[in-house]
């Protein structure tokens, strides 16, 4: 069972200076928030999103009863991050297509839509936002802010942006910045997108169409490098879609594989922003906190205060595990506390959503001790 | 310095009966020979090729200083496949784009290109139309027969087919079928290409255009895929292409990741034939001869007599030694002769290609003992 939860937004008329040396004005977030902010305004938890999420983290919204939020397993009163103790907030990032302001909407010194021409937004500028929308709420301090994948990106930078008002940090199959195969597939991702017809330089929306085919391009390779080799042999493995006999044909599905990878990409098209989908994998490509430091991620974290998690799962070759080891020394090096789950998963990249005991059991100890401090 | 050869085409008017159902009739291979052939006609060793590759195994054209074949540093007078000692043959895959009849050429039913009504092509196929082309060469047994990934299935698949007619094999970095992660990245290329608006359902010759985008994706992909992580890393890291500031963008190139494989996949596309890469990705995608027998590897291999050379590279995550091993397996339950070397070396799938000292020794010693026989 889940809990019913209400989507609100909030407007922000100072403009957000951005890190490519932009600015955007009049902007709105979309947020949810789940539990209550207790007297002293100390349990507040920040979870910040990926590439294709949004701030419906948990709970559902009334009537809809399909409607779950993406870490609604993880999230919700006696879930491993317990709203009975935690108020969560989950924000919509800029730029993205699920309510926040992004490239769809329009552009005040045209009276367009901004497709192309929205600003880059890097994860340093999401947190920077996060940030303000923080102290509308009236809430210092996080008690944690908690993320996987790009989100763990932004869990890292808040830790560095922001040291005095993250008092922990969850970073889930994540990493300290994009390796050269990364960018690779994001890239590829991109050309499919950028060069579909229906792209129109990014300004689709005026022609009355969207490029379809370079989303669902993108989405087919992105779920790839979601899933590990293992589980992808264990659940399709050579499987054909009709009998047991091929039918000798190269355009139409074969294999089960093919038929599964097909409608994940065309369901992913039929929702998707391709302009938001530029946006955040640059974001993705652009995260490297070790660079304003010739590259040393012990120097970049000296900054850091909080207490961390890391977890890693075992079959993740988007987001290895020596990524996350990497955050680890860099941490360990600089006397920080940090606690370090590597977890034998067959899932990939995919197991951070996914529900395995041990993994839910050490986010759920993690914060008991956190509602320990508070307590 | 390589040496000088000359292409050669062999016409076949004999209908070839192909797995699928249907046959080809006046078909005609392109092929190259380097060497001698020896007096009793045993010293013939078949190359088979890649996706990507063709008949033009080693040597140069005359007066083409640059046009060295792709496996010139494997095959060629004093090399590890010697042709001082060796009579090499190279055959153009029927369905290709490089001489052998394929979907460009005119189909006699319509008097247009076949397109994309080219007959679906088997790794059986090609062996059969490779066994063809030997016959009228007068030759009726192979010294060996030798390929890598794709040309190493149908190495395989000779000592299957044709058992009597091989006494060796050897089989580099490649694998007994695809997985489902390899069929997957196939098919997200495949789509790219058949989504294209100009692919045209596969007749684009008649449009005058040319499925570019889909193949430039289509390529992207596949040099992914041939690389290592390690490699990518170590070439290409996080370099950005201009200076050391990123710009801020989401359609221009920012890293040189990203310049190298839009160059790749561009230069790929201006002579690929995309029904030809729709054929030989199925080509490897069908590969599956343990189908037949439950699964069974082993029992599959029992009609094989030939003696086998089998090399994998530890970075290769398309073709990953594990599945070199199970051939290994299947080969040694059935108390074959079996030489195995899995080669540490950084560079993925593209180490088959590459200069390795322990690798070309491995091969050369292999040759060497051949010869001996031969003698």
């Amino acid at each position: 069972m889940s809990f019913d939860v209400t989507p609100q937004s909030m407007s922000f008329a100072e403009p957000l200076p951005l890190r490519s040396g932009s600015a955007i004005a009049d902007y709105a977030l979309a947020y949810e928030t789940y539990g209550t902010l207790n007297a002293d305004r100390s349990n507040a938890v920040l979870v910040c999103h990926a590439l294709n999420a949004s701030h419906h983290v948990a709970g559902q919204y009334a009537g809809q009863p399909k409607s779950q939020g993406w870490w609604d397993n993880m999230i919700g009163p006696g879930k491993p991050l317990d709203t009975d103790r935690f108020f969560v907030i989950g924000i919509n990032n800029l730029g993205s297509c699920f309510g926040s302001t992004g490239p769809m909407h329009t552009n005040p010194a045209t009276g367009r839509p901004w497709g192309a021409d929205f600003p880059v937004v890097t994860v340093e500028d999401w947190v920077d936002a996060q940030a303000r929308l923080l102290d509308a709420l009236g809430i210092g301090t996080l008690a944690a802010v908690m993320g996987g994948s790009l989100g763990g990106m932004q869990a890292l930078s808040w830790t560095l942006q922001y040291p005095e008002r993250v008092r922990h940090a969850a970073v889930i199959a994540s990493a300290p910045n994009l390796n050269a195969e990364n960018i690779a597939f994001n890239e590829v991702a991109r050309r499919a997108i950028v060069t579909d017809p229906d792209f129109h330089g990014g300004h689709f929306y005026d022609h009355g169409v969207v490029p379809k085919r370079g989303l669902t391009i993108a989405r087919m390779i992105g779920h790839i490098t979601y899933l590990s080799d293992d589980v992808m042999n264990t659940k399709f493995g050579r499987q054909l879609r009709e009998g047991l006999q091929v039918r000798y044909t190269t355009q139409e599905v074969e294999f089960q594989i093919e038929s599964y990878l097909r409608h994940q990409g065309d369901k992913f098209s039929e929702y998707f922003d391709a302009n938001t989908y530029l946006l955040i994998t640059r974001a993705l490509d652009y995260f490297d906190p070790a660079a304003a430091y010739g590259g040393s991620l012990r120097a970049a974290f000296e900054r850091a205060t909080a207490k961390f998690l890391l977890v890693s799962f075992t079959t993740d070759w988007r987001f290895s595990p020596a990524r996350s080891r990497e955050l680890v020394k860099a941490l360990l090096d600089n006397r920080r506390s940090v606690s370090y789950a590597e977890i034998d998963a067959p899932h990939g990249h995919d197991a951070f959503l996914l529900d395995d005991t041990r993994y839910m059991g050490v986010v759920r100890a993690w914060f008991d001790g956190i509602a320990k401090e508070l307590a």
